[in-house]
């Protein structure tokens, strides 16, 4: 085989074999494909696309690329969830112990974010002395007991996934469809869960701008779940505002502990019963939708998912007390108001701009070596269809230095407030499985 | 600005301004930009195509890469011609003195073949002495005092054509127009020429294999030609058998002697007639291709052309004398008939298969660094057309060793014999310009 034979395929629109996708991702991983060569590929790729069984095998290689983490020691059926990514995005902090406070065994395996705030793993060390580097046996063995862990990846999981984003990523190849689907669901079948949840956000703040482009990204990685025998659902949700109020890791944290002793944003509430019900039915746990919102609307009502989440602080090493107070959690040195000079409605929030200013509050990273302030963010006090008088607050910006200052302005302007009266936008759009 | 952005526009098909194009091959020319963003960025063009524009811009950014030889100092237009590269094409050796011999200066750079057969410069060389290594200087005196030079490419032109075609060729990205165009036109256009003459081949024995792709290549290349301010017509001509008989470097030198005598094959007269006839109205010598061609024909039965190639070969170094005594020119050890198996008529000679045959005797070079082999090569006895008997001789091979065993069977499977009688196919399919 030769892969300049492989990339003339490809570039005169024909369909690649499940042994020349297997060469060539073996080979690139080797070295002996060259960059230079594989970005050929990735453009023709981009601009041809990939059948569903392409699409699947093109996956299934990238997983064999590294390690595949064997979970079958844990009990039950294992549901994963995973988020194409959104600003606020603190479902997984609410879902994972609430899904686990009714039996179902939740061993979620997660990245750290580089972006906008920081991702689950990172959100969750806002809590002092939590520990999310968990040997498997371990893993495995707190899953069997109190049916929750959540740790960071720290195996070898699908490396050419990691060698073929880099090169996308400089060759503008990244928005590829078939691409970014094998890129998610290979670090999702490696980790090894049965079943799969996956939250494709759509909006402003999203990567998918429009409820198409949305919807082919959800059909495609479904289309390889299913394929690869792990049973997989896709929500289009709505991205056209931060998630909830809180962007920032502490602040996030705190507003997860409140949706789970029932005080939770409207938004977010909605988002984790969708989810949710998805996740308890691919668990086999429920057969209708209906009935697993009701089971977790109980366990909020209860304080089954409170205490779930009690215990899952207090077995990964940090103190359980921070969900009765949030001072232990720390606090940063300044609150600031973000004053409104209109009156009007709130169209909507650009939940990308509030994420980067979250960010360069220190929130985020935007480098792998930038270390992340937990205290730090941004807290709406407006939402989209809310009204607002000139002078009134928008947000708080929680600060702990004089940067805020240079980003202020970018709050400001994140609101679009327009003179009409408006409608919230739908947050769940379509669910394709 | 940023390739990643400029690959994104070409991309999305959006079109790239001179100065895109401009930044873009100066930064890969100088390291800067690398080679796994030029072949995702080569890979956009192949598949979205050129504008007549861009491709335009994309040769000068070429041309501006390396030297531009400057040709002011020889008097007159300056007519360069190029072939796409045909197997027997003799037709610059032939054409070089002829159209001298009008009093059109002829001031040509040629390369080295790489492949089938040599190149004009490799098939001089088979005449003992001639230098083809000019300096500038002497090579403008020579022009302006004999009217005739035929030099190797010495200068560092279009380098950026070299570093592109190198990664085209790894990464199936050479057969594209735009590319294809730009890279033979920026050579062109830097060789410093007024006018040029292009031979688009088309059929087995061509790097194009349909009209219909030789025309859109043909197009491409006038319209960077014209466009940069040099007179530029193209010739679609047939290669659905090799050019004459002879194909090797002494043998087409041979040849070529024989049709300034007057003795030259039918398709060999029919195609240094036209592109020679466009070569003199491009020079502004005649107004009509048929005064041009009378003018051309008349040259070779007085003998001018003949003495013109003497010349020639004179102040280039080598020897006159072999124009009337070809052994001086060296002959192989042996010459092996190639034998019919079968009775009925020639209906196509497969020009690549006999060139690559005749590269395997030694006529051509497999790699950059093989030695040629001049004596060596394969004369046809029989062309497109002709009436064959079993046990008739179709071809002998000119051979210095055994080798020629293994090619044997090649060479008589290069001739497709049919039962029927068949007819001749075009030589010249069309005229662009």
């Amino acid at each position: 085989m030769r892969i300049v034979d492989l990339i003339a395929k490809k570039r005169d629109n024909k369909i690649l074999t499940k042994d020349e996708i297997d060469w060539m991702i073996k080979n690139y991983t080797g070295g002996i494909i060259k960059d230079y060569q594989m970005s050929a590929m990735l453009m023709a790729i981009y601009l041809n696309n990939m059948t569903k069984e392409e699409s699947v095998n093109l996956t299934m290689a990238i997983v064999d690329s590294g390690e595949i983490i064997d979970l079958t020691g844990i009990k039950g059926i294992k549901v994963d969830k995973h988020s194409t990514g959104g600003v606020g995005d603190k479902t997984t902090i609410v879902l994972a112990p609430l899904v686990a406070s009714l039996g179902i065994p939740v061993a979620k395996m997660s990245g750290r974010g580089l972006g906008h705030t920081g991702g689950t793993v990172d959100k969750l060390e806002a809590i002092e002395g939590f520990k999310t580097e968990l040997p498997l046996e371990k893993f495995t063995e707190q899953v069997n007991e109190y049916k929750i862990a959540v740790a960071g990846q720290t195996a070898n999981l699908a490396p050419a996934d990691k060698k073929l984003y880099a090169l996308r990523d400089v060759t503008a190849t990244v928005s590829s469809i078939p691409l970014i689907a094998s890129s998610i669901m290979s670090k999702k079948i490696a980790s090894g869960s049965n079943a799969i949840v996956l939250d494709v956000k759509v909006g402003n703040g999203a990567f998918m701008k429009t409820i198409d482009e949305a919807k082919k990204l959800a059909r495609a990685m479904v289309d390889i779940g299913n394929g690869a025998g792990r049973k997989t659902t896709a929500l289009i949700t709505g991205m056209t505002e931060p998630l909830g109020y809180a962007v920032g890791n502490t602040l996030e944290i705190i507003e997860s502990i409140e949706m789970l002793k029932g005080n939770g944003p409207k938004d977010l509430i909605e988002l984790v019963l969708e989810l949710g019900s998805h996740m308890v039915v691919n668990a086999g746990f429920s057969s209708t939708y209906e009935e697993a919102k009701g089971l977790l609307k109980e366990n909020i009502e209860n304080g089954k998912g409170l205490e779930m989440f009690k215990t899952f602080v207090k077995i990964q090493g940090g103190d359980e007390k921070i969900v009765d107070d949030y001072s232990l959690l720390g606090e940063s040195k300044e609150i600031i108001e973000v004053i409104s000079k209109e009156d009007g409605y709130i169209k909507s929030i650009e939940a990308e701009k509030i994420g980067i200013c979250a960010m360069k509050l220190g929130a985020g990273r935007e480098t792998k070596e930038d270390k992340i302030d937990m205290t730090v963010g941004i807290k709406l006090k407006k939402k989209q269809s809310d009204a607002v008088k000139k002078g009134e607050v928008l947000a708080y910006m929680y600060v702990n230095n004089d940067k805020y200052k240079d980003i202020h302005e970018d709050v400001v302007n994140s609101f679009n407030i327009v003179k009409e009266k408006c409608e919230k936008e739908k947050l769940i759009y379509d669910t394709i499985e």
